[in-house]
């Protein structure tokens, strides 16, 4: 299977899904479109997509809920970038190159919207029909873990503290393992729950996991020099400006590049513990590494 | 059993269970602290002690992991007082007599704090460890639809959206029943399923919920108008200086009352369809009509 088949056919399919998901709910208007423009407004839906690839790797079937899954995912990364825009977060205007949802919707209702989005994820894996409770609790614990004050909210915690000083390395890295690792790797290892994986190959997708989130950052911090706002769809030079520390400034974009070779390799690694097919994930990886936005 | 010897034993095992559990985590000192400031800086726990009493009055033996439930729902609860006295939300400056989460921990940290507190609350509920999976996910179901868009997250935006118009009854009801309501009956029903409640005592304890809510509901738009400050612990008067549709304000006082005493008579009326005991929630409900904060 060729990535770019792969994610033209599902990313319509992951659109819909969340849509559909949004749309059967019984509450106010301002609340239910607020939900839905933030999750309607594009991205790579690299989560969904990793979760649906390594279902698709590990199973010969394919999984008649993981499309929910897949949402509720996104739909906890979504809440997660409306409150981060907030204006005593991030304060940005713009998303995707797009009004952020406070500048649509208001603080309240966009802070809601979060919450509610929040919320719903857990309500979603909670009600899957074709999985076994244990693993539904399976799913909703990891799930709390990755998204909460052990994970990436702790992480953003982190991310703002880290504003006001100079982190070393290793402080970044706990950063980024938090705000953006925790929940790609949930998204990985849930993918292996629903395709019924061995501990082993639940260790192995972990690995997997933590690698490619930090290339994933590294590559992020990498873009906010390289890029343009116009491809990013974000302020570039953001980073800079405000002198937060990043890789490149902490270790030269140079370095930062041989880094972020570095675990995009052991991400690879990683994936030889698994059986059967594997190019769908090694080409995750590299477009994690090469991608421009 | 008498409620108030029934309080006076669970509440402090309450605050003891919610302080070990957000000591238990490894998180960011400023998110520990302000979890835990807003789950310490008192209240009733009203929410925790329905589900305790509920669950006296129907086992006959106590739940080896009821007060982890109760401290999740009152998490829930905390966090949602965190959210609403945003300054872009009800811009509050105290609350129970105390400065808000945000005014102390600034509106980062206390948005952040309350996305961890429900984010831990499933996952509190998820690790449940003598509760079958089936339970677990039959809780956290409920707890998702009670706590969400449809339940508490529709009802404050509801909420904020009516304080610009004013309302109908039946409209000030809907408010209620979401903002309140949701939330209070799912303690109750929460009770009910870690007792092995039956069908019927589900749809007893539900009807029972539903009346206590708007009982509750009543009487705090009342207190608004007969209480002072000082035994609020919040600023007393708010809701007529801000003109909002309230029961009194839309039915006179006395007739508010009435409703009040209705819903509260409907709601003992409801537990007469359980079997055993139900001292211990008939004083709850007379507690409810009856408080002054």
């Amino acid at each position: 299977m060729n990535l770019i088949k792969f994610r033209t056919y599902y990313e319509p399919l992951i659109q819909q899904e969340m849509a559909q998901l949004i749309l059967s709910l019984s509450i106010p208007d301002s609340l239910k479109e607020s939900m839905h423009y933030s999750l309607q407004a594009g991205g790579k839906r690299i989560r969904p997509i990793l979760l649906l690839a390594v279902l698709h790797e590990l199973s010969d079937k394919e999984h008649p809920e993981a499309l929910k899954v897949a949402a509720a995912i996104e739909m906890i990364h979504t809440y997660s970038l409306i409150h981060d825009d907030l204006p005593s977060m991030d304060d940005d205007d713009l998303r995707r190159g797009m009004p952020t949802n406070h500048k649509v919707f208001g603080e309240a209702v966009a802070i809601l919207a979060g919450d509610a989005l929040l919320t719903y994820s857990f309500g979603i894996v909670a009600r899957l029909q074709e999985v076994s409770s244990d693993d539904k609790v399976r799913l909703i614990d990891l799930m709390s873990v990755s998204a909460g004050a052990e994970g990436m909210v702790g992480g953003q915690v982190l991310d703002i503290e880290g504003e006001e000083k100079q982190l070393t390395l290793e402080e970044l890295e706990q950063v980024h393992r938090l705000k953006t690792g925790a929940l790609l790797t949930y998204s990985i290892l849930a993918g292996g729950i629903l395709a019924q994986a061995s501990d082993e190959e639940i260790i192995a997708l972990s690995q997997f996991g933590q690698h490619l989130g930090l290339a994933f950052q590294i590559q992020d911090d990498i873009l906010d020099i390289t890029g343009t706002s116009e491809e990013l769809g974000k302020t570039a030079g953001k980073d800079e400006s405000s002198e937060k520390s990043t890789y490149p400034s902490l270790l030269t974009l140079p370095k930062a590049k041989e880094k972020l070779n570095f675990h995009a390799a052991e991400a690879v690694n990683a994936l030889e513990k698994l059986k059967g097919e594997k190019t769908l994930l090694v080409q995750l990886t590299q477009l994690i590494v090469q991608r421009k936005s």
